[in-house]
């Protein structure tokens, strides 16, 4: 049977609430002590509704309880890099929802400092647990489809993010454009290694006005040879539409969208089926369970976490580029972005 | 805000964990104050497994607990009919797995103590929670297809159940198709009026010689006119087959199954796709846990469960008339029945 | 190279225009000579239009050709059994529309007459060559899916006919379920020893008053134990609804409705697709072919046709039956109808 | 009724035969009088199998033919410039399989022919008339997904081109990718003011030694602001793959594969369906005849055909602007090609 691992968390939100769900509910041999929130009430009322012991306002209470083995980082994205590396310094295990940082220096010094403590790291790249995605990369891996050639991944909100959550969100290529980077990666298990985008406003002026895009197509020319292409919209009207295609010497995948019920009616007037599930909590809520399972199994049988230090910066360097190039109207090789 | 409502467990089987995961995590309002089973160890555990305080042998225990204002008794069928009368008594809303019992009169003797007791009876009729079949419903209740004309259920397991069980089932009628008769009540909001049904044995010998059947199909014929079909078998080796078909005047509604993925790999030799989740518990995972929650939502607002004891009643009746029809091989009408 | 077989087509309505088509433009090694229908006009403009050489009033000058090898019979149904018997004696191959004749003696007579003459009879059960239901028929015959239990069988058509054609049609189920008949038998390649049969007037009370119904469910129950359901209606509203599965001890089969288009529309309300092929003429386009294509090969390479005379008596018995258990509201076995 | 119109066909290879077809069966109000090809025993053996009159080695005999009103040009690419001219000169209604020429000026010169004689010309782009693409342009048209922002295309053969063919075809953006181009013009009603272009060599090496590519992505900049983006294989081991996407402000339209048939099999292993369509013969049947019928049309009716001169020269200068960005590694504006 498996020991127990006592978690503390580290931001009491939304994703917060989450991932303090999953530690409490649907994950064995795991024990969620304390939580933390500049918010204290947040960090109260996420302690009540979950039956955590410990409340608190100060993160660090948690990094100086010697009974907490493993942290989960959720709080603001300007927080991450250095509760990491405070985690680690603490000799804490750490699962840190992404990006670390949009600043790859500052990724690589975290990085550093994860290193030198020894303690696991893993990336909150949550899509790789989908089980369509994990299964699609699954047969990928096993040589189903032979070499891979063309990687298609379409990704497209339900709606618009508020504006201000666009002015902090670092831009849609470095906050949504992300996930996909990432899933280019895990599906074809090589790196990219040149990157031409477009990046446009079709859907909300107002996000143009601060500079951001809501649309873009993304090429990517993979190192061993294949081609990717994304396709991005800050909003589609019938819901969260996220599927991928990898297309090879021996075949292909296509991973289509789930929806909330199966129910088809046929009237005189045509045929109808039910919309793409809404957003990310219910299209990734299994993924979501996944990755913090995977982690907390790794901290229990001592292995490398599935998604690691590495693979929280290259995405953020994928952001730059596709950034770079959209700007510049070219294409961009990543060894210019460092 | 809605009330907290103290809840009792009564069966600390399988489907008895099913339904403390479900009040203990997954239900708002609820607060499970107690097991009770005859194996007391199986109550032990399930108390610590889901922070239950109180871990008892004898349910009476339950019933005498004045904190306690409703019980889930999901302990073996033949207490069923006895746990409700006590419960019942004892003033406690109650909900009920299927069936109350397989003796019509003693069933009429069941609801008689409840009505008098005026206490609220949900039937474990899972089925009708799920999201699909919800959705149909509310579409045929909608007028979508007009005037229902034909209603097709398919209902078939993955593999036999263990001899042992065959032997205490009551049938696969009373076991299985009772699923079945409940849904087509369910979908078109009518009731049947005669049956014929073809029970027969190709699946395995062995169920035979319990003088059970493994497959069957039956033809239902509605009070409105309307006509029914369910077919079932003991054995879909491609996995759980519970699809429905509403067909109407105006129009049909059909519900397919849901796979644990939606990867579809094409190579040269053909196209693949998943098969059917397995069973029950991934089947109506959600089912499970909207029925509790429906049943608590309709103690603290005090209103009639949606599954009650006539719905219970009914497809028991169905039951036997099934069983009548195959083996004297004519159609049955209820009204034989009593 | 195959030879060419002369050909003579007696009735020139809407089927013998169709079969005029497929003569003329889509079968190697065939040359339509000759063209006769009562109504010479009729006979004169098919032979316009498709280039067939003589237009003629009366069908025997076609049996007398001695350069004519085969008939095609599409005239009106009660022509059939003494046309089929008129060509035999005469020397002809015969592909003849079905049914031979509502009467099983009639029938008989004429298949004795048929094979005292030693010709090739093929009677007009196109939906056997619908290259789904055909590929169905092979998986089921090789196999794939262990032991044939469950049949199911859905036709409904997409409107109800004129009731001056119901009134002459000899009633739905000799006139529409016929063709599920040949395909439950086709289908498990088992005959059916016992039907039971509801029938009923659901759509249209006009149907009722003259004596016939709109809507029917039948069981069957195989010779080889298997269990088959058909259900009709005169009315989708969504168009022709023709599918069928077939379900056995090693898995199953489904075959759906074709669509005239696979265009997909996604919007704010909802997921949009085409509604099934509108009726036969576009559903079974691609059988109506084969099946001529196949009379043809028979005729030129001496094989014995795939649809034969036996397969013309028994499912005209199976409607037989299916009337009288739905008049005697009890299961009626084929023994019992001669 | 439609008035005959006499048409002359010039090229009896492959892509002549499917016209000839077209022409002799499928289309009212056309009599197809003479065929000429260079090979002369390919035009009569055409004659023969079509019932065409006349069978003639020297194209300009049909130009000569003051009978005839419509000539469709089916020979080798190199001739339809001259030929187009010679047969507008001759006053006759053109359809010409694409491409006019690989060269823009030769091209312009054409048209500038057509123009002047005052004579309708078709290219035949035959992929605008397929059910599916059709309907998804109306839906667009129509408003249905309101501004369009994101265009997807797919298109890959099933197997590799012979070698010889790829020395002859212009490179596979001309050749093959050309039918995107259209296509991508076609869904939005917009046309492209930049591309970008990957092309490599993913498949066979042998391709990639005659100087040409086998594997490909296009992105299309619109002038509208849309974003296009198209993928080429050479090699879909699991047949033809033609699907296409319009996603836009309001909704978004999917056109999947169509298969030669819908029986789907379960069974322990998993489940399993129909590939695509082999290729495009059997792919495109319906539009290849649609696009003849409506060129018919358009000559019977004196309407413009849909498909025009300027739609035929803007896909070759995209062919062109491709295969300059693919070489030189950066987005390419259709201005630069003149």
């Amino acid at each position: 049977m498996e020991r127990t691992v006592n978690v503390g968390l580290i931001g009491a939100g939304r994703i917060g609430r989450l991932h303090a769900e999953t530690l409490a509910h649907r994950v064995r041999g795991v024990s969620l002590l304390a939580v933390a929130d500049v918010v204290f009430e947040a960090a109260e009322k996420l302690a009540a509704d979950f039956d955590v012991p410990s409340a608190l306002k100060d993160h660090r209470n948690i990094l100086d309880d010697p009974k907490i083995e493993a942290v989960a980082i959720c709080s603001s994205t300007d927080t991450h890099a250095s509760f990491i590396e405070q985690a680690a310094q603490a000799g804490k295990h750490i699962f840190c929802e992404k990006p670390i940082d949009y600043d790859l220096k500052r990724i690589d010094r975290t990085l550093k400092a994860v290193e030198k403590a020894g303690v696991k790291l893993q990336i909150g790249f949550n899509r790789r647990f989908d089980p369509s995605f994990k299964k699609a990369r699954t047969m990928v891996a096993d040589g189903k489809i032979g070499t891979p050639h063309i990687v298609r991944i379409t990704s497209r909100d339900p709606k618009t993010p508020p504006l201000g959550f666009v002015e902090r969100s670092g831009g849609m290529f470095a906050d949504m454009t992300i996930h996909d980077f990432d899933m280019a990666r895990y599906l074809v298990g090589s790196d990219v290694e040149e990157i031409y985008a477009i990046g446009t406003v079709l859907v909300d002026p107002a996000i143009g006005k601060l500079g951001d895009i809501d649309t873009a197509v993304v090429v990517l020319r993979y190192e061993n040879g294949a081609i990717g292409v994304i396709d991005n919209s800050r909003q589609a009207v019938y819901g969260y539409d996220q599927r991928i295609e990898v297309f090879g010497s021996k075949g292909g995948i296509v991973v289509s969208n789930p929806t909330p019920d199966l129910a088809v009616l046929s009237d005189a007037d045509g045929v109808y089926s039910a919309k793409p599930l809404y957003y990310f909590p219910e299209r990734y809520a299994e993924s979501f369970i996944a990755e913090v399972r995977e982690f907390i199994e790794c901290v229990q049988e001592d292995r490398v976490p599935p998604v690691t230090g590495i693979d929280a910066r290259i995405p953020v360097a994928m952001a730059i580029a596709a950034l770079k190039s959209s700007r510049e109207n070219r294409p961009v090789k990543l060894s210019e972005i460092g």
